[in-house]
């Protein structure tokens, strides 16, 4: 077998064999293969695509050039939860004691903030002394009795998807519905979990900036879980404006206990229990209308909040934090950004209100660089709200008042004002499954 | 300007610019551009295409990263030929002595034999002692005194391509008409002659097998030649037989010197006047008519004999070659083919009779390998011919006798017998200007 005939096969829209694909990833972990040969197999499959098989197999065969982690002694179906992004995305922490309160197994792996992108281990990093990393079986035990766990991605997860990833960014084959979709579910495949709920974001805040774009993401990832007989299913949600109020990571803890806590924002928990039902549903445990109304009542009764309590307490976190938010760090410079005008705001640039939080100190602008957990954004208004000259739509938080002038600049050229109001889309867009 | 956004604007099938597109090529000569990006860059190449303004600055960018040849001392207008490749194809050393005889300046680099395809260079150097190394001065003044010179092509010639092909060749990325074309004009700008004929070959024994891709290619050359103020004008000529009855590089310079003599095939003798008559008309010595006369009567008159002596005789070659074929060697082991039946030849795998001459000893196995020059075949039959059961077809000429049972089953299986005469197409398919 030759990479080169396989470069060709490809090149002619041929769809390549099982045993091809695991050549390819075999060889190129191992160092047999070159880069510049790689590259241009990445180009054809950017111009070809990749059938499901195809999709499926390379998936797999990446997933397995590391560890694969081992969740069988976890009791029940584990259920993971992954999103491809957000600004103000906070979800996870809301969602995974909801589903842990109606009998689901949670065992989540989860990333760190990326460009413009919060990460849930950063915003869990906020809580005093939590913990997020565990040895396997303190993880395993830890989901078997509270039914939750949530810990950062271990570095030897997928180690071809690292290699490939690195060759794409400088290569132009970043964006590539196949490829994403590979490089995202190789770590999910890798991370054990039976049942997989995906959140496709949409919008200017996502990666995906079209809604023909997302689901046909969702689709190639929902296909891969199929292949190799996991339960997946997407949900495509609208990322056209901040998800909740708070970006930044303490603040988002704060909005997340809010949430649990039944007087969260509206949008987001709206949304937080509809993903919960169908990771229900994906875990067996119940039908879809049975799951609503459960995580509901799970809400509703304070179980959920219970759940998050017992997970900061399991992972050494200080759950003091659920009574008394003051022991969350908030930025003490604080800069209210106004309203121009009276009117509406009719839309918001996403990605942009992301870079001001990162221009506050709430994400790294370099590699493993520090983060200000105190730094965000709380908005007022959002897209579709009315607003009065001179309101505040908005107050930035940051531990540095140098940065706010131009972190304020970026938020209010996202900001787009006008007099009529503009259409508001529900924040779930559609179901692939 | 950074490569990673040249990649991504041509995979977004965006025209690169001149600066873009001399950046990649400087940058990968220098070694500053990797190839892991190149290949990346070609791929997308091979998929969207390039302009002809983008194809005629990448080629003479590749053209410009070596030594530019400079003819300016040559009186009149320098007149170059390039053959795609076939078998068979002698016809440099035909047409050559033709224009020159005609008043044309025929300064040309040729190349040695590739695969099944033979080279001029190989079959000048059967002719004892005869140099094809000059000095720069020797080779301009050996055109301006008899107007014809041919020698090897220097090594230093666009060093970008010799880069570029070594990386296509292990990429999947070789067969692309717009890559092709800028390999071979690229060392076409930087061989200096103003004008070039193009014979693109078609069929069984050419890189085109087919005529749309033939036409293609031609097309890109074409424009390419124009975009740098060349006058190129190109000929598809039939390679799905041999031209001519000789293979191999001897038994080819007997059957130069017999066409010179006017008792040669008449395939190849109308083949090599008609782009003979175009050579003097893109040299603008007279209107293609007129040409085509003056062609024929320096064939007749036995002047363009003369011209192939004098260039034997500058190049420090044996003169009494044209008199003595005994001079030339001929394989003392041969072997004759014959026809299992009576009918006709209705087909010739060309590219099968090519390898069947190499297996004699013609052609080089490895890279820089020596060559049988006595070895090859001589075709008394070709496609579209009668046969008679047990006549033969071609004898087969080698230095060593054991190549001989291999060669000849390769060549017999190339050959198509059947019982009803095959429609024969002219040699010349069509010009493309």
């Amino acid at each position: 077998m030759r990479m080169y005939d396989i470069i060709l096969k490809k090149r002619a829209n041929v769809p390549l064999t099982d045993e091809e694909i695991r050549f390819v990833i075999d060889g190129y972990v191992k160092g047999d293969i070159p880069d510049y040969q790689v590259s241009a197999l990445l180009m054809t499959i950017v111009f070809n695509g990749m059938s499901a098989r195809e999709l499926g197999t390379l998936t797999l065969a990446m997933a397995q050039s590391g560890h694969m982690v081992d969740l069988s002694s976890i009791d029940g179906i584990t259920v993971d939860k992954h999103s491809t992004g957000g600004v103000g995305d906070k979800t996870t922490l809301i969602i995974g004691p909801l589903v842990a309160a109606c009998g689901g197994k949670v065992a989540k792996m989860s990333g760190r903030g990326l460009g413009h992108t919060g990460g849930t281990i950063d915003k869990m990093e906020s809580i005093p002394n939590l913990k997020v990393s565990l040895e396997q079986d303190d993880f395993i035990n830890q989901v078997n009795r509270i039914g939750l766990a949530v810990i950062g991605q271990s570095e030897g997860l997928a180690p071809a998807d690292k290699k490939l990833y690195a060759l794409r960014d400088v290569t132009g084959t970043v964006d590539s519905i196949p490829l994403i979709a590979s490089s995202v579910m190789s770590k999910k495949l890798a991370s054990g979990a039976q049942a997989i709920l995906l959140d496709v974001k949409v919008g200017s805040g996502a990666f995906m900036k079209t809604i023909d774009d997302a689901r046909a993401l969702a689709k190639a990832m929902v296909d891969i879980g199929t292949e190799n007989g996991r339960s997946v299913k997407a949900v495509l949600t609208d990322m056209d404006r901040p998800l909740g109020h708070a970006i930044g990571n303490a603040l988002e803890i704060r909005e997340v206990i809010d949430t649990l806590k039944g007087r969260g924002p509206q949008d987001l928990t709206h949304e937080c229990l509809i993903m919960a039902a169908h990771m229900l549903v994906l875990s067996h445990i119940c039908d879809y209308e049975t799951a609503l109304s459960r995580v509901q009542d799970a809400l509703d009764s304070g179980e959920a909040l219970e759940r998050l309590r017992l997970m900061i307490e399991a992972q050494g976190g200080n759950i003091h934090v659920i009574n008394d938010e003051s022991l969350l760090a908030i930025g003490k410079f604080t800069y209210d950004v106004t309203a121009p005008q009276d009117g509406y705001i009719i839309h918001m640039n996403t990605e942009q209100c992301g870079i001001a939080s990162v221009m506050l100190g709430a994400g790294r602008t370099v590699k493993d660089g520090p983060i200000d957990y105190s730094a965000g954004i709380v908005m007022h208004k959002k897209t579709g709200d009315s607003v009065i000259c001179g309101e505040s739509v908005a107050t930035l938080y940051t531990s540095d008042e140098s940065l706010i002038p131009n972190a304020a600049k970026t938020y209010v050229e996202a900001i787009t004002f006008g007099t009529t109001a503009p259409t508001v889309v529900d924040t779930i867009l559609d179901i692939v499954e």
